[in-house]
């Protein structure tokens, strides 16, 4: 029988938790049978349904940490919480991975101070697949770290072309630089430094990359600070709810549009989905010795089975592992 | 006889000129009765053009700034091109305003070289209207300035509130600041001393805008620098085209979904239209003393159309005497 891969899942996590958590982890544990996981969170919640559920164990935990609370200051006091708790099962090795939808702030602080930073790293990075016409692109990062240096933003670039060639296949990635124009003299003067270092330091560097380029799949990773990199994927989540108003408004004009929306509705919806932040199942961090994928705080049951699902497969694709190996050998940086 | 407001035109600037200029301008004297326009460009392009048009003046110009030349030097060296010349018109008080769909960055140097900057104004910015679902929200800098201080978000601030209040009729322009998170201890180290600036010096100022408050129409007025607002605006311009690709998709599936494109291809198109950046009839330039409009590379004649008159009602509005006002007044940074 093969290995099992096991994930530590935050089950207090998220705006509709823990339903929504424990119904994406029934999904999950029936769609990937060699994935087991470890249910995080209080007893009354975790040890019933853990009973219910084949490969699923509950580790009960006292705390929880809401949206709300300062990141570093709550992972520093409550020990006991279901963030903390997971990603100490990662670092003790009882689990692989760690799957939360819960407070992003505060599992960039756990991961990074529990689970530790792979030597060599700067800075761990939080990425986000885009739904890009052609093909996906990764931007990172997307948050973790709102001030960066140029040395950072090549480290990025590496860590994210590994996860691109171990996770999604992509033979020789392109990495571009989020910037204001194509030219290599375009550009903040912190976007021209990083130029300098990418192109320096950085083999799979293929320039500048602007916002318009993000959702075509021109590029396969785009690297930036987390400050530009948060705004941007909240603009195009933004950008894409309004339009879908739009589109809805168009269908209301008429009853030929309303029979319209009647007869495209099942295509719309398949559109949909691929543009939902939720099926590419939570955002990477990656730079940290062990597989942590952060989920949007909205995540349903479907997005949360797919961050257990991902969180699986980042740990059989090993991306941590060739993150160190690649570090060693390119030295980026 | 009610007196008619003169706008400089560069005739020689975007991918589709002069064509799609010149019947751009002769759609604004058709729809705008109260306009005139001085035409700048080539002699043998705009002299015919103005012999054949009422309220239409030529002004031969020997040179033309062509998209890829370096802003700066080229608007040194090209003393007879159709941008400085249009800008000049401006200054010696011949036009009000000047349109151009030219070299964004030629357009931003030669406003500010001869036209010159309101007294007490640090750094114009660009502004850009995007196309929010409840109102319109104005976005700037989007690409004047890509590395900023605080105190010029503030005077960004005021200078976009003058323009929603003189132009779009609103009351009390609510004006936020993009950033990462809704709370005021959250962001880069220049996000959180912009916030205090702002809080500080901006009556206006309603806090902390996100990504995904862009398109929503939240806020009246969004400040940001130069950088992530050029990249913004570029990720929200590729976000819809990338939107109508797969919707496009969407309805090619089947007879069905294609039957369903026939009946809601009207209703969609004025969707399309909305979404245009050619809709707002270009970018101004805030700041600078007199009306000046940046149009969009790929603009068409609706879009230039759109701008003429746009410059006419920014002269109309004394956007520039109101911002030299405010600024007296408020003192702001």
């Amino acid at each position: 029988m093969a290995e099992l891969t096991t994930i530590a899942v935050d089950v207090m996590g998220g705006d509709s938790a823990p339903r929504a958590v424990l119904d994406g982890i029934a999904q999950a544990l029936s769609e990937n049978p060699s994935i087991q996981v470890i249910a995080c969170g209080l007893p009354e919640v975790v040890e019933p349904f853990a009973a219910a559920h084949e490969r699923c164990e509950a580790h009960a935990c006292s705390e929880v940490i809401a949206m709300d609370e300062h990141p570093a200051n709550a992972v520093r006091r409550k020990k006991d919480s279901s963030i903390v708790v997971g990603c100490r099962l990662v670092k003790e090795g009882r689990a692989q991975g760690f799957f939360s939808a819960g407070s992003t702030g505060a599992c960039l602080s756990a991961a990074t101070l529990v689970v530790g930073r792979i030597k060599g790293i700067k800075r761990p990075a939080l990425g986000q697949i885009l739904p890009a016409y052609e093909k996906p692109t990764l931007l990172l990062d997307v948050g973790a770290n709102a001030d960066c240096k140029p040395e950072y933003l090549v480290q990025f670039g590496l860590m994210g072309a590994v996860y691109m060639h171990q996770l999604m296949g992509v033979d020789s990635p392109k990495v571009g630089l989020l910037n204001i124009g194509e030219e290599e003299e375009k550009g903040s003067e912190f976007a021209l430094e990083c130029h300098k270092a990418l192109a320096e330091h950085l083999p799979a560097f293929a320039g500048n990359a602007e916002g318009r380029d993000l959702l075509t799949g021109e590029f396969d990773v785009v690297v930036t600070d987390g400050f530009t990199g948060n705004v941007v994927l909240k603009t195009v989540e933004g950008a894409s709810k309004t339009m879908f108003r739009y589109i809805k408004d168009a269908f209301m004009t008429s009853l030929a549009t309303k029979l319209a929306a009647l007869l495209v509705k099942p295509s719309l919806a398949k559109v949909k989905t691929k543009l939902s932040p939720d099926t590419y199942g939570g955002a990477p961090l990656l730079g940290v010795k062990g597989a942590v994928l952060v989920g949007h705080g909205s995540s349903n049951a479907r997005a949360v089975a797919n961050g257990i699902a991902k969180a699986a497969e980042t740990v059989e694709a090993d991306v941590a592992g060739v993150i160190a190996a690649k570090l060693g050998e390119e030295g980026a940086a």
